[in-house]
């Protein structure tokens, strides 16, 4: 198995065995990273000069941890892998290092890198422009397929993104796109235009770039073309990429739906206290004030709380059942409009269907908590606390599902719709709904 | 853009225009399938029958749906459908048809197909073997790139996943991996073998899916070989499937932080009321109990709360928070533990700091919390309040951090630890510690 390889050239490398630099060299380059990546940076810099192919390694390593061993590289060390590196990873790092080396490396850098650093700059974050590379083919609509074939064997080396090559006209405009695959599968006299597929799904510039990685999943595509606001190929966003920005917004999502901030790149292992401080404070203060309505439901009553003590019995248990079926609403709600399971506009028929599947779940739990109060109090409280439970759940169910649909019309993300959130506002209004039946049916 | 095209094509299909398979056909087969998919079962059974490329348009349908469609089709037309298929969508659909349709259909599947149906049939349910498909090509290591281009210019057609190719000896082990481009820019009389990479990272047929689909994504590959228990190349798992899982894999705990059993593949807009019902009672009623445990809390104390009845106005908000503190906490746990961001092992260290953030938080929450109790109450309220607040946030913090592992520990999934959970758990001992500071101090 690879992890048992790995384990053991972690072991050379923490022992210094002396083979141990042929043993990385035969490890996938990701591999290499990660072992690079556990070592001190005085070590990894030392080990990283050894590697076979430093480019690709770089590319694995965190962004912190190139610039750091970027910074320790002569200009000339340093041009060359950046030269060898995938463009969009280059331009990454290429903006993160200090302005007088940015200069410095300018003469030396390929025209390849040139030409990347000239189109993929300028981009805003997470925009497609900004998340494309310029390691793509492209071929004239007039070759044969024979003379494709020559002329990809003719292009240097380092395109690992040759399943795709796209065709373009004289002015750069994206006309087609044919796959390796149907090149060499052709007849070799047939020319590229009868073969390429005309209809070419793309990106702009200027989308989104979680739009593009669910585009790219949607249609199963190893790459998307994108093309700029005239139509003309500028770039192409890779599976890989997606599967990162796919992975980067799930978690983003999930960490909402616990009241958290995305941690964007932390790694919760080694962010600064203060950092995951400030990712969370900030909810956990909003939420006091949905508590508080919580407080003043409970001030309202105190006269009949104080009457009937037993009522602070079920409290946590009714009001924390609404808060529930409020989280699971809005989960489910939440993760399907993520998904593109359910659209905005399907909100009123599932506003219908989730009051069926609310009165179910109510009509189970007030069977359940009646039972409770009849054994610890009497009729009348069992009578209270079905009642309550009812309407609880049910209200809980319909805030939860429609609060998601609520912030999209305030212009925020419906992510923000996280369990605390509809707990304390579940929590609320549960109170008011279980003291207001209790002070109907107990006076 | 390809959105406005889609919908011009829906509106022909709504209207049973002249040209509208026309206007399909030049439709990506996905956006096929998709708008297929929204039509009544007998309008899509029509035009189903009249695309181009019927196996690839059946492939993105719903598994129901290519059932219906399936049911409806000669033995003729499915098996030319069948045979034309991916081996991996071909199996799922050929597991669901009624047994006499798949006995008449055996002599009427192709050779390759007959092969699927002996390798994949047999794989449990979410492991490798179940997910692969054998829609790929092997060469041996002692072609030449001539020979080889030559090769797979024989082999027929439907093969999309040509981008790598696999190396296999006479025995079918897996010896090495090139890829299309590799053969295309070497030397035509160099051999395989010499251009071929022999560190092949692969997977084995009885490995969890989430497994294979997390190799696949941390390689950045766009394919990885599957091999059984003698290494025999058995399958291939392809980036797009990796995705669909990591996407399936997400939900599944997204759905579980809001303690929601996993929908499968069910829809919100469509699954049956009493699915969703089932999904969500176990858990609503199971939290019950951790609801019972602060009643319980609050029953101990009941004399003390009935003296002082403002306690309980403060009640909702301690308790809230605490609840809150531990869901982050959670949150942030289960997702890093997911996106393999930190290990178990890494507990020890995740608790130091944790509890310095919960300190931080317990403060801010503390300050807060003891000016409102100074408003409302008195200076020794304020005491109370901001003494119970501390303790309060750090327990919930420290609770909802360890609860994955606890879950872990035995032997459940760690994504479990919802965020109704905790909070119910945080609940109880926020009722706990808030009554017992408010006995100790007011008395």
């Amino acid at each position: 198995m690879p992890d048992q390889h790995l384990t053991q050239v972690r072991e050379s490398l923490k022992q210094q065995q002396a083979n141990v630099d042929q043993q990385l060299s035969e490890l996938n380059v990701a591999d290499q990273a990660r072992l690079l990546s556990e070592l001190k940076p005085g070590d990894r810099q030392y080990r990283f000069e050894q590697v076979k192919h430093p480019a690709q390694v770089l590319e694995f390593l965190p962004l912190d941890q190139q610039l750091q061993i970027a910074n320790q590289l002569t200009i000339e060390q340093l041009a060359n892998v950046l030269n060898a590196m995938h463009s969009d990873d280059f331009i990454d790092l290429y903006k993160q290092l200090p302005i007088e080396k940015q200069q410095q490396l300018l003469s030396k850098l390929s025209v390849q890198a040139h030409h990347s650093l000239k189109v993929l700059h300028a981009y805003p974050e997470e925009t497609a422009g900004a998340l494309m590379s310029s390691d793509y083919v492209t071929l004239s609509p007039e070759l044969t397929m024979h003379e494709a074939i020559a002329t990809l064997r003719d292009i240097a080396g380092n395109h690992d993104t040759l399943y795709l090559i796209y065709i373009v006209d004289a002015e750069q405009h994206l006309v087609g796109v044919i796959s390796l695959r149907q090149i060499v599968q052709a007849q070799p006299t047939a020319t590229i235009a009868e073969v390429m597929t005309r209809e070419v799904i793309y990106g702009t510039v200027d989308e989104d770039q979680e739009l593009i990685a669910r585009r790219l999943a949607y249609y199963d595509f190893i790459a998307l073309p994108i093309v700029d606001a005239e139509q003309r190929l500028v770039g192409i966003v890779t599976y890989d990429d997606a599967m990162d920005i796919a992975e980067a917004e799930s978690t983003e999502d999930f960490l909402k739906a616990g009241a958290v901030e995305p941690l964007d790149q932390l790694s919760l292992k080694t962010a600064p206290i203060l950092s995951l401080y400030q990712k969370r404070v900030f909810w956990l203060v909003l939420l006091v004030f949905g508590s508080l309505l919580s407080s003043f439901g409970i001030a309202r009553y105190e006269d009949i709380i104080s009457e009937h003590i037993v009522l602070v019995f079920f409290l946590p248990l009714l009001v924390g059942s609404g808060g529930n079926a409020g989280s699971q609403s809005a989960t489910l709600m939440v993760r399907a409009l993520a998904t593109g399971d359910v659209q905005f506009k399907d909100w009123f028929r599932l506003i219908r269907r989730e009051t069926l599947v609310a009165l179910c779940l109510g009509l189970t739990m007030a069977l359940a908590v009646s039972i409770l109060g009849y054994i610890r109090g009497d009729l009348m409280v069992a009578v209270v606390l079905a009642i309550s439970m009812m309407g609880i759940v049910l209200l809980g169910c319909l805030i939860g599902m429609s609060l998601p649909f609520v912030l999209n019309k305030l212009k925020l993300d419906p992510a923000s719709a996280s369990a605390p959130l509809v707990t304390s506002i579940c929590d609320a209004s549960g109170v008011v709904v279980y003291l207001f039946v209790a002070s109907q049916l107990l006076f």
